[in-house]
């Protein structure tokens, strides 16, 4: 399905090299979390807007009550001196199914090498049973080579067992940057696996490690600063949220099966 | 998706405005139990075998401890004299999704077209909570003139507020038939609603309505006969199937929940 | 999937940059109702019909008895004088999936375009745990502007926190306007969210809100009226449906499970 | 959807009318476990890697913790003397839907028949409701001629009524070879059908009948030593992973129920 619209926005930059980091909803929105948050720190440009047919046929309202389609958006930012430049891809929605999964994670392979990057990054999240203390980031990757370039003691190697598949984008990237003969490593970072429990801590680790590994000069303290003003508003709206929650699916449920009734063939 | 195939099987007969009847499965299987028989009593000969990738994928055992891709069949049979001559439309399954149910209905009407009929009659089922003592037989049509040339005292044209939508080829063979310029009437016969019921005593009082408003001529006798038979082989079965599969159904529910721990985003 | 067929009915009228309203089947059906009232108060005239591949392969029996096809229809009404030209969308369905919700969007926006209208008016429903005495009528738009334009005492603008996402038409429409350069509003009634409720009360305050935005000069007591006659009918069939529905609901489930026994890989 | 990509690994070697064996995963991943063992022990070599977009979107992390995409293989051993030569047909996965089931199934047919092939056996588990004895091996195939040629003492042929639809490729494949004027055979053994038990004793009774129908000189010995070390591995295994199901699985279902409020339509 030729669903696909990329539009760029604004002049497109010269980047030598770039790597991207992808950060789409997944567990715990850990990866989006972490992209949005490097997306303002660094002060990063818009540089495509990707929508699709496939994405999810609904619409958001934002702080200013206006509608907004679900869109996946490329920011990028360019550096002085030694630096390598980035591609960032953060977004409302992954795609829904199998197909468009992997014709959307060829398409951004294809964006990076028509910069002639040669390497992606993808952020996501771990489930847990609980809320972990110290999120521990786990790496994976499409060789031992890009595997030794991220090893550090902030990461743990050690996935196999750990998890089963990585589902989505961020698993897909990885794996089909082999193929294209790009690399490709992926940061996962423990977190509640509980839908509404939001994966900030997680998010802080792994911009610990991004920072570390591409010295990015993040401003931790204001980082720090976000979780704790994002963490009390969400203990509010938590209380709230899951007694509703409650209530309406049991409704949910119930009318699901109000619904089949009476059919013929 | 061009995935439907039409063998033709023997010689094209030369057909005069035939009508075509489909029973395709559904709920009791009301309608597979009355075309099948049909088929049986009036020795009609195969015409086409249509398969597609949107059947099922999935093959089944026959009696004979081979396999056999599901299938739908047309069969057709010629009249000597004023009855009009037949094409009947029998199968081991339904087009699954939304699409592949409309295109095989579409071809299916046009079938028709190509022998200059102008007619079809769908059957099937209506679920009640509870085994009926003697099933009802609605009808509805594309036009008030087709269902007033099948009324009959046999008939109950009160379908409305009944059943909800006529879901499957059944219900759109007759909706898509007006727009084709031809007319269609769905007979549906009361059954009891259990997956497990064969809806035989519905297919018995749908034959009955043919049988007089088509002047087919069928034997009753050997109907009542074989439903007989089932009967007895089916009490047999039910007993042990109920108990296996409320096993088998808890498991199956558990394994759905346990298979789908340890994704990760 | 090329499987839309849309129909002109009658002459195609002169219309000078008309509004379209949609109202299409949702939560509490509260945007069909409006619609459809408006339909019918207003006289307007049925202007093309529009029928899928994609739209549920199931069909209706009307209150004649006779079947019907799922069908989306465009209706319009020329006023004289000041007051704008109407282009209004009811449906029996929504498209199923997401390509095609996205794809029948896009018609709808072109056949506004078709006739120079630049504006899309959708109604909908929020599903509430409880009846509301007086729902509230929410808006959102796609930009501050037409926002602006239809702000009264009637619509309560601050959306955003109390609706998640906007699924289906109702929210593309508003969307995708802004991407051609058009714009949109939805308007959405609180409705009590369960299955058997039918939103009348939240439709009644929308048409409130058309009435005094497009000076339409609807009959509030014909439609009162309507009204009290439908809810003593509701109350009657609610206290029925509920019951059957309660046990075939029951059956369904225990027959899903059942029938996925004993599968082979 | 033309998303098949079926690359060669190494030079296609002069194979004279070898017999394809397909072994992907199923019910206790019975086929599966036999395949791999066979791929082991005739030290097959690798001829072709399967990808498709219509497999599952996601990527495993191996032992090495590199991440791999889902893959089917195709493996091939040649004999000296009488013995025919094997394509042997592994994979993480099976295709997800209908349509490309069917297209796999072809494409695999296709590859046996540019060798020459004429003939099929595909392997798979019947899910009992506890753990067999000693599992028993059924088969059935396309034609009696081939279940003749396969029917031993080690195989009971006497597969109608025990099974209800064989799903997937394990079916199609012989489903579809009658078609394509090919032989087919399905051998189908005993197994638990719990989603954790790993059909181990079913694949030895397959092996079995394979060694004895096709001569391969396996080393049952070394299999049996397999099979006492999996088996011990699993029994822990299977502790830990049961009570971390149960409780993951709750959680799931609690979510997806809770993530379905608040949509408005």
């Amino acid at each position: 399905m030729n669903t696909w619209k990329i539009e760029q926005v604004g002049k497109k930059p010269k980047l030598d090299n770039p790597i991207l980091i992808e950060g789409l909803p997944g567990i715990g929105n850990v990866g989006k979390v972490a992209i949005d948050f490097l997306i303002d720190e660094l002060k990063a440009e818009k540089l495509f807007e990707i929508s699709s047919y496939s994405f999810p046929h609904s619409v958001f309202v934002n702080e200013h009550n206006l509608v907004e389609l679900p869109v996946v958006e490329v920011f990028y930012k360019k550096f002085k001196g030694k630096r390598q430049d980035l591609l960032l891809l953060s977004g409302d929605v992954q795609p829904t199914d199998e197909v468009s999964s992997y014709e959307f994670s060829e398409k951004i392979l294809d964006l990076i090498a028509s910069f002639k990057g040669k390497e992606v990054i993808t952020l996501g999240g771990i489930g847990l049973g609980e809320v972990p203390k110290k999120p521990i980031v786990y790496c994976t990757g499409s060789s031992s080579k890009i595997v030794k370039k991220y090893k550090s003691k902030l990461v743990n190697d050690k996935l196999y067992g750990v998890v089963g598949p990585i589902v989505g984008v961020s698993g897909l990237l990885v794996g089909l940057a082999k193929k294209k003969k790009m690399e490709g490593i992926a940061f996962l970072a423990e977190t509640y696996g509980h839908p509404m429990y939001l994966g900030i801590k997680g998010a802080r680790e792994i911009l610990k490690v991004l920072d570390n590994s591409l010295g990015l000069k993040i401003n931790m303290k204001r980082l720090d600063k976000e979780i704790k003003e994002i963490e009390q508003d969400m203990m509010k709206k938590t209380d709230q949220l899951s007694e509703v929650s409650k209530q309406t699916a049991l409704k949910k449920l119930k009318s699901k099966l109000g619904s089949e009734v009476d059919y013929i063939g």
